[in-house]
């Protein structure tokens, strides 16, 4: 009897660890939910499901995101910073529009970076960003730089990731807007601008009665130069194209290393006209079943670059297109219908693109590719460009669903496509390489998973790179419509955490993350280790737009000092918690007022801020840091500057008075 | 022997139970952990805390937060609202500083609103916000309106929170500064906008070495018109003050409706100038003991406006300190050491002060403080003020700690008071009226949470109503230091959730989340439910600036026009999935553009972006928005205008060609 017992009573405490998933009860949550979280479960209704996403995404109070993702802002002008698997933004980095929290753009170093996006010589001080692109080595992210495209004015911004900000913006002389940049080249030799809505070169005038001969199309390569982190436009140049509305763009890796391709629309030559009688541009540019993959040798065209071929217009080198097809740089091959993205493969064998208005994405062998260019029995587009026939281009099509527009891979052998219309994430199969990493059929959709709503881009850890990651995808939702609480009119975007470490149907919805301060487009997500960023900076008196000791540093508080020299007031400044030398700043009406702060903090966090109120200035001054502002005291008056960081508890009392005598 | 087995049995199904925290194991989180979650708790390493808060934070996908805090921006410039428990961002509404994403600033209405906060002429876009306030209705948020200041320049804005907009910004035109704003009486007759350093009125040029006869502090009380939705300057007033550094405000309600109270520093008179050899301010301003609550009576002062007695300076109305203190409306009483906070607990009978440099929060007595007035026997400070001494006031002194700063209340008759220099948030039991609502000692310390770090502002569940909730508080740290992946040197600032449910010593840290676009000085949370914001425009053809029709809309596409008048060109252009009309725009070099634009979308979250190339325009055009552009075509060229916001599956084809003739 009593063994009996025993055994029952074994098989029983058995079972009471297999119910709870792992040891007693009183245990922490590894081995069953807590007291407190499981009235909290009953109280508001979490399923099964949702707990497993709640413990998925938590990053608990301390712990650092293993995961960092660099998304555009679109219509912000700025780039977010977010942390996975938390999904919390980090940053805001200004970069075509001014910040002031971050001191971007109100008096100090950001004043003249933004000045390098100027437009005819006019302030444009915001942007469209569309696709951030962090720098590569070897095809794999280096954690060292990114890049990203204002899509509204043809402008490119380079930040360095030693402090997450801005260091150059740059205009496009010979294009008015773009949408596919930034991308870069495996080694990070070039920044990939591609254009969008042609225009003629340089935005000139011209009838839209003269868009087949008058207006263009136009890639641009930026040389990247690492050591000065800028883009060199000296180095750069540009490669006239028919005007095809270019679209996105992917270099190639590996065996197609040397090589990048856009998709494109419009191949049509639509011009619009609703109003005319003519079909709208949806209709317009939407009428040919195909248009065309852009197939360019950027290896080649730099070579035809240096050898001195490309003519300068507005300043910049410009291989026109007659030269590019007579050296070879460029093939066309048709691609289905109204096509968007062009990604890829992680081994750089293959070309995916989706078609917005046909239910397959179509894969491009890079090897046929090259197959056909050498067999050389091309036909021509209507400009000229040899045309490689999609059948002699094509591995392979997989159908997806309705309206796919953008892969990215895993580390799984899986792709995953976005689909605008289904509103679905699609993850399907590769075939090649890739067969043998995954059971299912080469080249099958293997599961769709719905996201809420409206689904644009999507992004993968290290996604796009020749060493992609396997956690997770994000969805970047264009709509939310009742996924958060009502807040007026304007809705916030919808990011949603995808679970994708399970193989086969097994993906999962994690989280919804609204967006409520940006519209993002496209995001790169790179592992936090690979980032080597700043802690404070490097020294006291560093001047981080030229990322070296400034000059006009001031380094110990017995050193700050104000020199008059005719009406010119000259001001050395320290900054330390809990007070600015000097606290008393007297000028008079009409003098030019040029004035340096440099922090004496060296603790991590110790930012302080310097408004002065009434003039738009306002600066962040990080521990080390070195600022300059210029301006002229136009009105008499008392005024004060304070701290407008946080800084000690007597920061209320770190301030001084700007007096302007009349 | 069955029998016994069957025992066992029984008991060990009953442990089971136990174990699991509820059913078996298949069943949902309420009555267990899912395996999933399980093998990611332990995967992730969480402890019971951890899954405890995951569980009370998280809101599943497509639920909505229950809350909504509204929080400063600081030097942002903007305004923050923020979803609780999930502390997820809905929305940085665009205040003193032009935000592109939602159109803001960038030649739509905006611009108008941002012009109204010019100082000297000049535009200053940006600010440094500082305390929301949202309207009230008896004491209690009404959901309406939100009103916040900006320190740098003394400026007030109105949101409305039918589309969480801004529709007002004011400049103060006697005050360069203000602190202790926006604050509003019990039913939103004023808004209170406190000062913070003092000037000469109307920051008018004064030597330092006059400050004690020409500086002046200065209170403002904006008259709110509810039915306008704007503040009516010709119906405000202010109150001349000493230059002690009036800081934050609370109006009185309850019993002490009619009266407003701001605690206040530098009753030393520092000006600073430790370059001179004089003691830095953080010292000068740190040197008394004590400095003056001030106590205002703003039914009288109302009064008091109305007869006439106040100086118009300006164009304002100013009640002189002389005044102020003949017609009884002034009073101080002394507040120890560098006084930060004055808050009123929900009844209205107590006032609470804390002092930076003061482990005690001070309570002040309403019916004491009319008792003593009533008795008459006052001091007075070297203005003539007259002063109630600190042992008439006051109530009582609880020890809390190092730094306290501001205080908030609950529904269990609790205060929580954020102790900056201790990084905690201390819970305190309070006396009178609300002894009876929790068990412990009245006037005494509860619980000490640490933070992290360095907490400045806290903020509760409508805690600093007369109907406080009991569930969170939110603790707004200034410095994050380690809690986030590094992203250099630039640090989010850390808002801590904290759950307050238990009562006693329970209170535990739910969160961390960063916030890494702003520094959110105070903030307000407002149960969602209190809400009843728009999901469209109310009709085709809305004015969000002037909240009603606008008479340039565009009813029916058919309408849409361009009409040449001399050299003026005025378009009337639709807007809705996936076009705009007209679509083509012809104009000559040097011509004035004046353009209309309405949304035809009457679905929700169907809204379309405008931006116009090599402009600085950027609308955001929401379903029904009219929206009006004005500018001149002074150069020549082919320009796009585009949809910036991800409207549809043909949303890169919704353009349209901008060309302007040389």
């Amino acid at each position: 009897m009593k063994r009996i017992a025993l055994v029952a009573l074994a098989l029983l405490a058995a079972l009471v660890l297999v119910a709870c998933g792992g040891a007693g009860p009183a245990t922490p949550a590894a081995s069953g939910l807590p007291a407190d979280a499981a009235a909290v479960a009953q109280a508001r209704g979490l399923t099964a499901d949702d707990v497993y996403a709640a413990m998925k995404t938590y990053t608990p109070s301390g712990k650092l995101d293993p995961y960092i993702m660099i998304a555009s802002g679109g219509q912000s002008g700025q780039v977010l910073v977010v942390g996975l698997p938390s999904m919390r933004i980090l940053k805001v980095i200004g970069v075509f529009t001014p910040e002031p929290w971050q001191g971007y753009g109100f008096g100090g170093s950001g004043d003249a970076i933004l000045a390098g996006g100027k437009v005819n010589g006019k302030e444009v001080l915001w942007g469209d960003t569309h696709h951030p692109s962090i720098s590569e080595t070897n095809g794999t992210y280096d954690g060292q730089f990114a890049f990203i495209n204002d899509k509204a004015n043809a402008r490119l911004a380079v930040i360095d990731l030693r402090d997450f900000s801005t260091k150059q913006i740059i205009k496009n002389p010979n294009a008015i807007n773009d949408h596919g940049g930034a991308f870069v080249t495996p080694n990070t030799e070039y920044v990939i601008e591609g254009p969008q809505y042609a225009a003629p070169l340089g935005w000139q005038y011209a009838p839209l009665d003269q868009y087949k001969e008058k207006y263009v199309g136009l890639v641009t390569l930026w040389k990247f130069d690492r050591l000065k982190g800028r883009v060199d436009p000296s180095q750069s140049f540009q490669i006239e194209l028919p005007p095809y509305w270019q679209d996105l763009c992917d270099a190639g890796k590996g065996p197609s290393d040397g090589w990048f391709f856009c998709n494109s629309f419009n191949s049509e030559l639509a011009v619009g006209g609703v109003e005319l009688g003519q079909p709208p541009f949806e209709a317009g540019t939407t009428k040919n079943d195909t248009d065309y993959l852009h197939i360019f040798n950027w290896k080649k065209a730099a070579e035809v670059f240096q050898a001195g071929k490309a003519e300068k217009i507005n300043g910049m080198a410009v291989i026109r297109l007659k030269t590019a097809i007579a050296e070879g740089l460029l093939y066309f091959s048709p691609e289905p219908k109204s096509p968007h993205g062009s990604d890829v493969t992680p081994g750089g064998e293959f070309i995916v693109v989706g078609g917005k208005l046909d239910p397959h994405v179509t894969i491009y062998s890079f090897d046929k590719i090259m197959a056909a260019i050498k067999a050389g029995e091309l036909g021509k587009d209507q400009y000229g460009v040899p045309v490689i026939p999609l059948n002699q281009a094509m591995e392979a099509q997989v159908e997806l669903g309705l309206g796919p527009l953008h892969t990215v891979f895993d580390d799984k052998g899986y792709a995953y496509t976005s689909l605008f219309l289904d509103s679905a994430v699609a993850r399907w199969s590769l075939g090649g390489p890739y067969a043998n990493k995954h059971p299912e059929k080469a080249w099958s959709l293997v599961q769709k998973l719905p996201v809420q709503y409206n689904i644009g881009h999507i992004a993968a850890l290290e996604g796009d790179t020749a060493t992609p990651g396997g956690q997770y995808v994000v969805a970047l939702n264009k709509w939310s419509i009742d996924r958060f609480a009502n807040i007026g009119p304007l809705l916030p975007q919808n990011f949603q955490l995808v679970d994708i470490s399970k193989g086969g149907d097994q993906m999962k919805v994690l989280y919804d993350m609204p967006v409520g301060m940006a519209e993002p487009h496209y995001a790169q997500i790179i592992k936090a280790e690979r980032l080597k960023p700043f802690e404070v900076y490097p020294e006291i008196g560093w001047n981080a737009e030229t990322m070296s000791k400034d000059p006009n540093a001031t380094l110990k508080q017995e050193d700050a000092k104000v020199v008059r020299t005719g009406n010119t007031v000259e001001i050395w400044m320290t900054v330390i918690r809990s007070h600015y030398v000097p606290e008393q700043v007297k000028v008079k009406k009409g003098d030019h007022v040029i004035w340096h702060l440099t922090s004496l903090e060296r603790a991590r966090d110790a930012t302080h801020g310097f408004a002065l109120s009434g003039y738009n200035i306002n600066l962040s001054i990080e521990p080390g840091k070195t600022e300059t502002i210029e301006f002229v005291a136009d009105q008499a008056g008392t005024y004060s500057y304070f701290c407008t960081e946080f800084c000690s508890a007597l920061h209320l009392e770190m301030l001084g008075y700007f007096l302007v005598e009349p």
